[in-house]
């Protein structure tokens, strides 16, 4: 709690390019102002949170956080538990589609076990962090104790941490757990103030029927735990799960070493939605990379007051829609660091 | 005339995965099914133009087209003529936007004269297809004859060819001509049919009174010239230019030959409609990377009923655009090739 406390007292206040230098240099750039839109906003923040011009963008990191949930007990998602064991062993592979996109921007998976049910043999592709095999079921009674959900926060701290020693100029926030719609949709639901069937959506794909069960199991494990609004790690203690508490500690752990956050789908945000609830000012080392179709993101994102990059339909995880951020940003910080200025490329300049 | 005839009548038609292979691939993936959205659809488009699972994506070309136009006498730009010719060479030496954006995406830039007012230095970097020293003021006459409004079409399928030889599998579009958002809008008030307030804009940032004084020139250039709707060579000679006649051949060549074409902005669209109004075959080879802020452009992807990948209220041209989507289709392409199967994965598969 100590390691918790710390980081999110160190955390510094955001603000978009204070002294104006952001904008006068891409002023000076041979293009018609305002030209290159959003990019040029991608930089901005980057440089903003960064604090300082004269750094470029090099190490990019995904971080995808594996765990399991007892709640897959009641039907909720349309995958067995042992996929996400599975698809962790495929992650360390390089064969899934987070390894694809993340080779396809110049990016590093980081592999993480925060809580998978089944044992994985050690890897050295893999971080095992590893908290317990799974969380309880959360429509019986809490998904873990207060100190795991710390645990799993303070786990998310340190693995930016281990990371920036190495390098790290910007995190993708990544996710995989057979069920964690199920947990994510009740931590909206309840820091966000919103109903249940609104935060709820079909996750991997549940017709209608399972759709109705799936809140209907929601509801009830918020009604048997009664967890705090106003306690952010009560709600994750409660309804919520390892992976997504490793989520919430990366983005802490990163806002706290100034470093671009940028989200990917349904999971991610929740789990920045927490450390936004314990650490408003987290708010602003966010980028929204896509919306996703899972139903309720989209409201997150509002509730966050971002604007996504993409809306590609993407339903994944894993980190796919960050990777696809990432190259925005990049690609905005490469602009404002390459161009050549009308003076340099002896272009007429019409505001001089 | 030969050639363009030739071209045309040897545009194949496309349709989206007919025998359901590609589909049929996706399913093995190891993700649930439809989870990558729309990275799926563009493979899906990807491989159905080019008629075969067996080829990649390596050669990457954007094709950056320049001309000039006489109509910038009536003071219907922001910038000075000259900075056409400032901006080729800021494309030869790679300090352009466009320069930056294709080295990040690992695409080549093809920076082609087609008709800019001034004589620019041979360069390696540069083909010269130069027509005219830019067109004649479409406010007071036809912007060209109909010989060089074909020929200006045959350079842009010649360059398809030229390139073809080297490697080319995907097109993105591309311009520069200071002025040249003028003759889009008329080019497309005439092919659309649509109001010239509806598709008239502010270009590189004209206010309010110069914006209606835009109008008033384009409005103009119709009444004078009269060009025929149902003659798309007519509205290219008429109120067009030779960088969009080298475009609207790129489109034609590219499809001759199943090449996918991505679209950029306000400009590249406008060529894209004239080559769709000769062949509409062309339709289904273009991708559609973003929405340009140029007030129009949304009305010209809803004409050719395309959903823009983008919306990042970029408006600056070069085919900057078109490598942000160039790399999504890129991305859908990859995640087909290499991700693993259920089975490689050994991940239970929960269609089976």
């Amino acid at each position: 709690m100590q390691y918790l406390k710390h980081t999110i007292e160190n955390i510094e206040t955001i603000l978009l390019d204070p002294k104006g230098h952001i904008r006068a240099k891409f002023d000076t750039l041979a293009i018609p102002r305002g030209s290159l839109g959003r990019l040029e906003e991608l930089a901005t923040t980057y440089y903003s949170i960064k604090g300082s011009l004269s750094c470029g963008l090099k190490h990019k990191k995904i971080f995808t956080l594996a765990g399991d949930h007892g709640v897959v007990a009641e039907g909720v998602s349309a995958f067995p538990q042992q996929v996400t064991c599975e698809m962790v062993q495929n992650f360390i592979r390089g064969g899934a589609a987070i390894n694809v996109l993340a080779r396809h921007i110049g990016a590093k998976v980081i592999v993480v076990d925060c809580g998978v049910a089944s044992k994985i043999p050690p890897s050295a592709g893999l971080k095992i962090k590893k908290l317990n095999h799974g969380t309880n079921n959360m429509a019986s009674g809490p998904a873990m104790s207060r100190e795991d959900a710390v645990k799993s926060i303070e786990t998310g701290i340190e693995l930016i941490e281990e990371e920036l020693r190495e390098g790290l100029d910007i995190v993708g926030l990544g996710d995989m757990g057979i069920a964690n719609t199920t947990p994510s949709s009740a931590i909206f639901s309840i820091l966000g103030n919103v109903d249940i069937s609104i935060a709820t959506g079909r996750g991997t794909g549940l017709n209608d029927s399972e759709l109705q069960k799936k809140i209907a199991v929601i509801k009830k494990a918020i009604a048997i735990n009664r967890p705090d609004p106003n306690d952010p790690i009560d709600v994750l203690a409660k309804v919520g799960g390892y992976e997504i508490g490793g989520i919430t500690g990366l983005c802490l752990g990163a806002a706290r070493h100034r470093i671009p956050i940028v989200l990917d789908g349904f999971i991610s945000t929740a789990g920045a939605i927490i450390a936004c609830a314990l650490e408003p000012k987290v708010v602003n080392y966010f980028i929204a990379s896509h919306v996703s179709a899972e139903q309720g993101h989209k409201y997150m994102l509002e509730f966050l007051g971002k604007e996504p990059l993409l809306n590609l339909n993407m339903r994944l995880g894993e980190g796919t829609g960050a990777t696809l951020g990432i190259h925005l940003v990049e690609a905005g910080v490469k602009l404002l660091n390459e161009m050549a200025t009308f003076q340099d490329a002896k272009v007429s300049d019409p505001y001089s």
